[in-house]
């Protein structure tokens, strides 16, 4: 059930990550307005921790932001496969570990304002290492940290990227 | 200084909120990829305390995904305005507080996948109440929320935007 009223909708850009929709709208409380909206199909991550509490980051090139940023594994939902296995999808892509056990963390929008995206973030214990399988624009680096290094990366402000600090910060309060 | 070698451009979608390039790039590692990327100004929220401890939230309907959610006061950068400046501006134009004192809790990228929207986000103590000022097309309610309320919101899924989550959580750990 759409709580907005669609008055006009225009594509105005279709691509491959996202699209684009410029609409014209009356929303709740009777707010006319006209909105670019970016669509995206949802991502998933997984903050994976093995059994010393060790938490695997991946480290990877950001080109929209021109830095490379420790994040946990993640990525695209792919097509109608569920947000767990997704994670598991990219989690093995990324890391090579399989997770044993999957418990949902956290599910969350990115940045609602302009953007639709939904993300679903897993942790995973019971892991079996493996061979990553990246795919082939993707360069990662994995890492394990430990509780402390966590804490002293949260405190300095090494780790900012969304997704990873409301998880990181999800599972210290545990 | 930038780490990747773009070798081709095309600005898809040039909008009020955000625009959208298409890049051809070389990124560290030799890879070839093409990049989506939505650019954005960059956004401020702030975390209002106030002297019992209690936090305010606005609630406003979010037509990118159609739904009501419960967030931070907060806003897109306006031109060259400090972060801090526009934190005060928004937490004014959607509460109506003034600020004694402000804190950068944290800075992070929202969804550095495919967008480079940087997030300040602040803690305001010591404040004044007055009147909200919204813009024409933002319909806005606020509410202050107790410790245990926020501890239970985190917890039963209410709050699930990604900047309100870091913030929330990070307030909790203090």
């Amino acid at each position: 059930m759409s709580g907005a009223h669609r008055t006009g909708h225009r594509r105005v850009y279709e691509g491959k990550v996202l699209s684009v929709d410029v609409d014209q709208v009356v929303e709740p409380g009777d707010v006319a307005a006209t909105r670019e909206v970016v669509r995206h199909r949802g991502s998933v991550a997984t903050l994976a921790v093995d059994d010393e509490g060790r938490v695997a980051l991946v480290r990877q090139y950001r080109y929209a932001v021109d830095e490379a940023l420790w994040e946990l594994p993640a990525g695209r939902r792919d097509g109608d496969e569920t947000p767990e296995a997704g994670a598991r999808r990219e989690l093995i892509e990324e890391t090579g570990l399989r997770a044993g056990r999957m418990e949902l963390l956290a599910e969350f929008f990115t940045t609602p304002g302009f953007c639709d995206e939904r993300m679903s973030v897993f942790r995973a214990s019971g892991l079996t290492p493996g061979a990553a399988q990246p795919e082939a624009d993707e360069r990662i680096e994995l890492r394990w940290f430990t509780r402390a290094e966590i804490a002293a990366m949260l405190k300095d402000g090494t780790l900012r990227e969304g997704k990873t600090l409301v998880a990181l910060l999800m599972e210290q309060a545990r």
